[in-house]
């Protein structure tokens, strides 16, 4: 009999989640005081030129990667009505491509999601090391 | 201290894997004799008309199947030649997309990634019910 709880290795998508949601903790566990991040602008950690809206302050983004941690701790979460339309005009753009078989459609959304965490988590430990820069904590 | 090990709730993108993981697993346990699939058609399975290739028969689809399931559990394999053109074309259709900011990216692949899963755990069911239809066990 095999066991009903599978064994994922280092490189497996679910590392990279549990990954980021320890880059996530360790983030909130040094920011005491997020209000410091507020009006720090945030150009060099979002792509904000190619992003339709303004990025924010480091204090948005502070939110945003706490957000997306619980989304990947706690299931799916109900996006706020402007994203729920960007995702419905992704998947207009997308349709005649989804239309393709399971297995390609997995291993892109795997690879994607793989690589989104990469960033996501990079983005985590950047915001980090910027709110110690802005205490004046030097590693 | 937070743990380090999150917790994952039921409608998480992890049980998703998990449960994908754990169908695969009862599939190989009751398919004693994959050679059985041979031959027996799989468009039903499949969406074979949308496929650029041929759905080939149940046994490449238990084949796949399984071959999905050892990238969920292992992390990303390398694709082949085939699939690696394939994914490259899609990438390439969705580059204006892909510009886009961390957040949509993250939910646009969490979203797909966890449809696909349903999808393939679905396919899974169908195709060991199939297989018992093959040899004769009624539930």
């Amino acid at each position: 009999m095999q066991s009903a709880e599978p064994k994922f290795n280092k490189s497996s998508l679910l590392l990279a989640l549990r990954r980021y949601s320890t880059v996530v903790s360790d983030m909130e566990q040094t920011i005491l005081l997020p209000s410091l991040l507020r009006d720090v602008p945030s150009d060099e950690l979002w792509n904000c030129e190619a992003a339709e809206e303004s990025c924010g302050d480091l204090y948005d983004n502070y939110l945003t990667l706490k957000a997306i941690r619980n989304a990947v701790e706690s299931g799916l979460i109900s996006l706020d009505d402007h994203k729920t339309k960007n995702n419905a005009a992704l998947h207009k753009t997308l349709e005649p491509l989804l239309d393709r078989d399971a297995e390609a459609l997995f291993h892109f959304h795997l690879t994607g999601l793989f690589s989104v965490m990469r960033d996501l988590t990079q983005k985590t430990q950047t915001l980090t090391e910027k709110y110690k820069d802005i205490i004046g904590i030097s590693n």
